[in-house]
């Protein structure tokens, strides 16, 4: 669960440098499977009088058989009985689950099984979230991929599906219906989702240069990048996932009935996506981390290192006319921005349940200016190529985002200004 | 499909008073089952030489099997084949859907079968709206039914669960970890259920005694009732289901992991509860009944019979300290929502994409404007009977609607009056 604080999986040392690790975990993907001869367990218990908490934990690298050789791995003869190698690793169950059917979450036992530290004890946390920070990335880009598809989906069958007339006459007289395309709601619908999935790819895209950057040589480009990464990280996890999620209702809803049946793919997308707003840290996780350690990490320094680029941009666009439709609402939302950041820490000093009870719309608002930036970018090189059908759609996708998408943090900053009292006052024996 | 205009099935009338009615339905509900002996099917088709588009069908019924006696409706001796009395009505198969998996989706096919004129000729389309009309209805409560099981299973989850510590500091110091009800973020989660779905129930109860008012002597309630039946109708359909959609993937997220497992249940209502935007008419398609027809109709008196008694009730509570909380932003709702829809409908008048496209963003903020309506109309009795901790908790939902969940107004009002060229202006090759 989220609270690793707690765990009571025990790894009790022994003479010969090694542990025996005693547990269960639960929620374990491809935790069992049959497609590779061995399966090496990374997991995390708690040696004989640790402190108690996360700063307790260690790490441990366990296999499911042990091989002869600990150099090469080996097994073994292929054909004598794997038992013999057994290391009390098994597999207790799997999870019926809505969607991701082709992934196995497993219920995991680990009864007195040889193991070995990875790192120092009691750093288990921190090597933990070498994998977590990749993994909720990744889990970002899932989002975007299934909302992809999702939408590539729904345009097909939006562009064969007939039904009704344009509200200003018939655009195919000669058929017997237009297709529905020419619908101002269906539009609405392909849009939102083609609109905030290039947003979110142009994001995407960005982080991963920075993920190369924060490998650079230069020391502060490195440092940069790596207060970015760290910024985004929880915007990617959540925000892409959230929105994903929505695109695949609304890829849905284009195709009414079909959309709900197996038959056309969609409805497989929609129950997929669904776990990404849940697995690898909730999106109130990653929200929290955004706004009770991102946000202040490093002296600020991740905040500054984004507001620096983004309101030289900003300067730079203010007196070009053909920017100002994009520029001025990025603005807005900038300086939203910055106000919100500034109550969330001010009140949240206070009253850190302030500060918890908006961050989810204060991480979808972050998200928002982000992509709203990369629009402002998108836009500003389609201006220079205007003509060019490719360039002139993006403005037109720009255009689309300023419009019907952006104005979204308008309410969000107002439900983060109206602060905790709403939600903490409630009693908690009426729920 | 939605354009019943372009429905091919064909009724050839015959000597005898009767009809053969040839064609294909799909998506029929229920088409085929052995639950009753016998099935009867109210059918759309035309008739030879009626006029072009919705105006020239009509309504047949249509047995599965034909009785030997038509006014008992009689199959004759049970143990006789049943295929002698076949009317021609087969099921070509059932669609694999998402969800609602006890409710058989028919391919009925219907060749040379004998039916019943149901009502005049070409008054198909009218007949069929009567049942139409309750099914949205129906399928509106539908959602919130599946929004409250869901909101109930979460928060008897979310009582159970123990993550993590108040960040207040720990409330349960004897346990290891406090019950998630700590987290500001997790009560934000159950509030937007619980309180949507109260706020609709409200709205539901209202709408079910307008339909018993429709029936009134008095001509004047009778009239008033169904003005606002029809009025309410597309926004119980649209609203209630779309925020049951989300109310139910809010719950989800409320369990974690265990919402995305088909042990816990609620990931069923997800699957379920979706269906119920799609189908009695998508609910894009209930905006554009809406904002294209049920505020103008009867020369905009369904709208008149709501405003009455709204700016009435704004009007005697101006003055009540205790009510401004609630009682200042409904007023600004409503007259938001007055200036929307003489917008839209000036607008419309000159382009009826600027219309179309605002449709479901206008929906959205009228569901608001009545669910704020409710809440207020909750608070004013709530505050009569304060201290009694059953009205004080509906003081804390209502506080909570117009903080957390009304704001979302703002954003829609911005999204209308952005208006159709965004939408209209991308070039359709482009998409």
């Amino acid at each position: 669960g989220t609270d690793l604080g707690i765990i009571s999986s025990k790894a009790i040392p022994q003479d010969d440098g090694t542990y025996r690790v005693t547990g269960t975990k639960i929620f374990i993907t491809y935790g069992e499977h049959d497609m590779t001869e061995n399966i090496v367990h990374l997991v995390l218990a708690k040696t004989p009088g640790s402190p108690e908490g996360t700063k307790g934990i260690t790490m441990f690298l366990v296999p499911k058989y042990l091989p002869i050789d600990l150099e090469s791995g080996d097994l073994g003869n292929a054909s004598h009985d794997l038992m013999e190698n057994h290391n009390g690793v098994t597999c207790a169950g799997s999870e019926e689950k809505m969607g991701i059917h082709a992934s196995p979450t497993c219920v995991m036992n680990f009864d007195n099984s040889i193991g070995w530290r990875v790192g120092d004890l009691h750093t288990g946390m921190k090597l933990m979230f070498q994998m977590m920070n990749q993994e909720r990335l990744a889990t970002g880009i899932m989002g975007l991929g299934l909302a992809e598809i999702a939408y590539q989906n729904s345009l097909a069958w939006a562009k064969d599906r007939r039904q009704g007339r344009d509200l200003k006459g018939p655009k195919d007289p000669n058929e017997s219906a237009d297709n529905i395309l020419v619908h101002p709601d269906v539009r609405r619908m392909l849009l939102e989702s083609k609109v905030n999935n290039e947003g979110c790819r142009a994001l995407a895209a960005w982080t991963g240069i920075l993920l190369d950057q924060m490998h650079s040589d230069d020391p502060e480009e490195a440092e940069y990048a790596s207060s970015l990464v760290a910024l985004f990280t929880p915007i990617v996890k959540a925000h892409f996932t959230d929105v994903a999620c929505e695109t695949a209702s609304t890829c849905m809803q284009v195709m009414g009935g079909a959309g709900y049946c197996t038959e056309y793919g969609v409805e497989q997308f929609y129950r997929d996506v669904r776990i990404s707003k849940i697995w690898e840290g909730t999106n109130g996780v990653q929200a929290l981390d955004l706004a009770g350690r991102k946000i202040t990490q490093n002296m600020g320094k991740n905040l500054r290192h984004l507001m620096w680029p983004l309101t030289e941009f900003i300067e730079e666009n203010r007196d070009i006319p053909e920017m100002s439709e994009f520029n001025k609402p990025l603005h807005q939302g900038v300086r939203g921005l910055q106000q919100l950041t500034l109550l969330l820490i001010a009140e949240g000093q206070a009253n850190p349940h302030f500060l918890a009870a908006g961050a989810t719309d204060y991480c979808r608002y972050f998200g928002n200016v982000l992509l709203a930036y990369m629009w402002a970018k998108i836009a500003k090189t389609a201006i220079k190529k205007k003509g060019d059908p490719f360039y002139d759609a993006k403005l037109g996708s720009a255009r689309f985002f300023f419009k019907r998408i952006f104005p979204e943090t308008v309410s969000l900053a107002a439900k983060i200004q109206s602060g905790h009292k709403s939600v903490m006052e409630f009693p908690t024996e009426m729920f």
